[in-house]
């Protein structure tokens, strides 16, 4: 370990970006945050977090409006803000980034990495798809409550590096588990399994939770014919999936305690859905090998739509 | 023309029955209803119908409870319900239903007459579809907003009879046109086309109008799969509709005024939704002929489960 410590900026501090921020501050990582929402609460009070693996404050070593208000560069720019279009966020964290700056990105869906690769190409771009059921209550206040582990790797070449072996052994100091996978891009696809069914029709569905998807007959079976389409796609992409990752999908969120997905609270709060990141990937890469995928266009038309008419709202 | 008066009970008068039902009114039939939501009201006052056609009112010559309250039987028992699961309209009109009566079915879907036919194999079954925009406003007024004629014909010989004749000869006194056809079953697949596709996906995404369903080219792309669906088992079922069916439904309701389905207005009204008659029956029609509906399926599979959970409030 060196003794100088470790700068981290958290762009984006919502749910994910204040929990696993917080816990990279409490392993002794100097850590500072961009947030808008509750930006002047989190000045005063930092964040409280009420989580599942013990409640704890985390007072960032600053708080800042954007990355230029930064006014400093950092080791590391921790990328957890949601995937919508219309926003470039490789120019939103460019004031903090150096040529040693490595980025690490904690964010769903596929292809996420390459507006920042090409951005920054002489950067370190480390790549991580977190499992955690974690959300922003308001004033700062976090709430933690499933969950809670990364997987990361770097990208493209999908291996190890110092920077990310440093990231999780302070994640580690802080008991949450950080796993280095090899190949990043189909850990992505296998979290697009997960992601492509149950959050989109948890919301077209009318509200419903994990349980009632997999409970329900034709809800599990439109959830398993979405599951397939993603592993054709993945397959056509060179990541080919075990051949039961959809039935353990399924096996799986029965043995959970029925939750809300991320995408229903989004939604029940007016939030923007991230449509693109898990769906519009999927259809653009899709297109790319010509794989027919008839489930998945028709929960994005939908979707899509429900989303442009909550935003209008 | 004979100079009785026929006489006619409605079972259900909710917008389509007050509607028609009062048009028949005009035109010297003796009609009653059975009505429950407005009963208080409308037997006060009748209905008074605000129309695109001329405003009326609409005096039933007795406002029944149930038919067992009509006591009498019917020439004619118009059946504008809708078709909901878990109930047998057929056992409930029964009290006013003699051997001479004749059972005019105004309703969406497909097979909706099977269970009439069963109950009283007897009894002549007119089948008729409603092209109309029409609904209740509550305390027995009715918006008549688009559209309003029928199409009918005799099930399952789906030809005309001395009862439909009067039946069309009575609305065309109104200027409600009443077209016999010679097969109302295809003409139900036909209306099926349009149904199937504009009135789930109003609600699915996110609350939309006709005009924007066929205006953005992910929904229209959805509606023309959902389309072809209808037309391939349609087809399996022994009615081939005309190529071009999709195609001629899209451009109409290009064309046609933006409006809510009634389908949305129910959703937004928190009343149940037509899922069965309108996707469940496709469904059970495509099983039975081994035709594959993916589209219908998944549009199903949320619909239904959206239904259950705004009834569930």
């Amino acid at each position: 370990m060196n003794d100088k410590k470790l700068k981290i900026l958290v762009f984006g501090a919502g749910g994910v970006g204040a929990y696993f921020g917080g816990r990279l501050a409490q392993a002794g990582a100097e850590v500072a945050t961009v947030c808008r929402s509750d930006y002047e609460s989190v000045k005063k009070f930092g964040y409280r977090i009420g989580s599942i693996a013990g409640d704890f404050e985390f007072i960032p070593v600053k708080v800042c409006h954007s990355a230029a208000d930064y006014h400093d560069t950092a080791d590391i720019v921790m990328v957890t803000t949601k995937v919508l279009p219309g926003i470039s966020v490789p120019e939103l964290i460019r004031p903090a980034i150096s040529k040693n700056t490595s980025i690490f990105i904690i964010q769903n869906g596929i292809d996420v990495e390459k507006d920042f690769a090409a951005t920054f190409p002489e950067n370190e771009i480390i790549s991580a798809i977190a499992y955690i059921g974690v959300f922003r209550e308001g004033g700062g206040r976090i709430t933690h409550q499933g969950a809670g582990r990364l997987r990361a790797g770097t990208y493209p070449e999908g291996n190890t590096s110092t920077r990310l072996k440093l990231i999780a052994e302070l994640f580690k100091k802080s008991n949450v588990e950080c796993e280095i996978v090899s190949d990043i891009v189909r850990t992505r696809w296998e979290k697009l399994v997960w992601n492509v069914p149950f959050n989109p029709v948890s919301v077209l569905a009318g509200g419903v939770d994990t349980r009632e998807m997999v409970l329900n007959p034709e809800l599990e079976t439109l959830c398993i014919c979405l599951m397939h389409e993603v592993c054709a796609v993945a397959k056509a992409c060179g990541k080919e999936l075990a051949h039961d990752v959809a039935e353990k999908n399924i096996n799986y969120t029965r043995t959970f305690p029925p939750y809300k997905t991320s995408m229903l609270l989004d939604y029940e709060n007016g939030r923007p859905l991230e449509v693109d990141a898990i769906l519009g990937s999927v259809i653009r890469n899709a297109d790319a090998h010509n794989v027919p995928v008839p489930h998945i266009r028709a929960i994005y038309a939908l979707l899509s739509s429900v989303d442009r008419n909550l935003n209008k709202l």
